[in-house]
């Protein structure tokens, strides 16, 4: 599988390209390192990476092994000459400058290996499926738990605990419990805050399987909730499925965005939606395509995004609904199970 | 405090520093975001952010936040211009082609604020001695456990439930299990393997308190050891208090391995410690000053440093033994409690 990968990357290469994302070199070899770098020429794939990956590296298929000092750019400029492809948005400045003085020509390549990852194979589908039916799980069983009087920690904490039972490789990135006024911060972390009645409480979650992440968005309400939040949870679950409606194949991500926001734009809660519609998921939580009003990419079949609408209450409270979906020819197909009715927990 | 770092970074400074690095943010202003930047003029901190961090940013102090789009540094190439410091290590080539191309012109610094981190405050040795502690009762615990026939990551997870219980704020990175003949791969992840008896299980572990990270590896024995891993566990031992001793302020970084490297090249297991003996540690499990053979630090009074030389017998197994200590005038206090001798766990 991961050399076909690599087979479909050489079609798309005007020179060797040198790949220092660990995530696409992930992708590309199944290797796992923190500290590795491969270059994929016409006729071989070198590995590079430092003697404490030295064991693991060797048991790679398909690709020659080269053992670098710890400083693996400064390694590769000394190893490596002539004209090669760069990763311009991962390589830092400095690791680009110690190439090119090294003697190396180098050209900034952009998203090359990350448009190969943006459509999954049925491999990958199969992970990411695994990944959302135990976020199913544990949704299913977080909602049967008491909220009130609880930190948001803990119940973060009670959510790692059922990824695990579930069989969750690890969770996809620290677990949001946002309540009350916490809720109105898209990126708030879990905190000491006790959960109080009569307010909503957004959870962000999801698991790893063999590399691949779920990332599920719910909004409960502990108990009764006033008006103002009750209409927008309501505002928030029609733009979320506006958006489902409006993905599929073809569909620009500025286009896909726009049918959700146009939801919200038109309600009360006009202006409050402040982030993108969604994003690609797949070996990293964030990544190709994007799905937001400044977005340039297109739909494609077999893509895995986020579809999250969200509306965010300074000092009230927010809501925000996530499904992740793949993108099919004529529309999506949702991977996501638990329910979206606002459920009391209390 | 955060005022006071501010200071003490602008004193090192020759123009403006654009600081793009989310734990230098972190470290300067206490605001924790994937996406974000600080911009330190003489008279001024402007902190730039996005809609998902906005709510937060406007509770930090001494600074002024300014919302920019999510394509952060494509938000900054319109807002700023003249001669700013960027983090050349930090952003990538393409962030920086388009701060260029926005007009601005670019010096690249390196280290800047990472050499500030390296020494410590009272504040983050306080949090950093939390860890430890925290550190030394899960070993404890885990000591008290059975291993054999578990497999390395049902271990692991009970790992990372104890730190919970003793209050850390999260482990410090996938905790490492590595038992028989994967203890020979210094970063394997806990697999599936089941532990068998007569075997060595190198556990790497740590966790967080309030961003700060304690990170000790210790060696367990699962009943009789074979010779060889018996003795290669009393050279390591040697190796591991040779480096204790000899680290100190204005040792440089070099010597200070090579204290350490000389018992274990002196020894039956010449040229099996294929990594440096240590590295700073604090807001990043890795940061500076490093303690290797291709070091250029010094060691100086308030850095904390892992102490950690390892063995490493390819088919047979690993040692590794890592402390974690404060370097002071003339010594180093050991933060790590935590027992040295070889312990069997069955």
């Amino acid at each position: 599988m991961t050399t076909e990968r690599v087979d479909r990357l050489r079609e798309t290469l005007q020179e060797p390209l040198l790949v220092t994302n660990p995530v696409n070199v992930r992708y590309l070899t199944g290797f796992v390192s923190t500290n590795a770098a491969i270059l994929v020429e016409p006729d071989r794939v070198r590995l590079f990476s430092d003697f404490r990956y030295a064991e693991a590296a060797k048991e790679v298929e398909g690709v020659e092994f080269v053992e670098t000092k710890r400083a693996l750019l400064r390694g590769l400029a000394e190893l490596l000459d002539g004209r090669l492809g760069i990763e311009a948005d991962h390589i830092s400045y400095s690791g680009f400058k110690t190439l090119e003085d090294g003697g190396l020509e180098l050209v900034p390549r952009s998203g090359t290996v990350e448009a190969l990852r943006a459509v999954k194979d049925e491999g990958e589908l199969d992970a990411i499926r695994r990944a959302c039916a135990i976020t199913d799980r544990v949704y299913e069983r977080i909602a049967g738990e008491r909220f009130v009087g609880r930190t948001e920690r803990d119940v973060a904490w009670q959510m790692e605990q059922l990824f695990h039972e579930e069989g969750g490789h690890g969770v996809a990135f620290p677990i949001i419990v946002a309540s009350g006024p916490n809720g109105s911060k898209p990126h708030a972390r879990a905190t000491d805050r006790a959960i109080a009645a009569g307010e909503t409480v957004v959870i962000d979650a999801g698991c790893a399987i063999d590399g691949y992440f779920s990332d599920y968005t719910r909004t409960f309400a502990t108990g009764l909730l006033p008006d103002e939040l009750k209409e927008a949870y309501a505002v928030c679950l029609e733009a979320q499925e506006a958006g489902l409606a409006g993905a599929r194949a073809g569909v620009s991500g500025m286009d896909a965005d726009a049918a959700a926001r146009r939801v919200v734009e038109d309600s009360p809660f006009a202006a409050t939606f402040g982030h993108g519609l969604g994003h690609g998921l797949g070996l990293d939580v964030h990544e190709a395509p994007r799905l937001a009003t400044d977005s340039s990419d297109t739909l494609a079949a077999g893509n895995v995004v986020t579809i999250e609408p969200g509306i965010y209450l300074s000092g009230l409270g927010g809501i925000r609904i996530e499904d992740d979906v793949v993108v099919t020819e004529d529309g999506v197909e949702n991977l996501t199970g638990f329910t979206k009715d606002l459920i009391s927990v209390e």
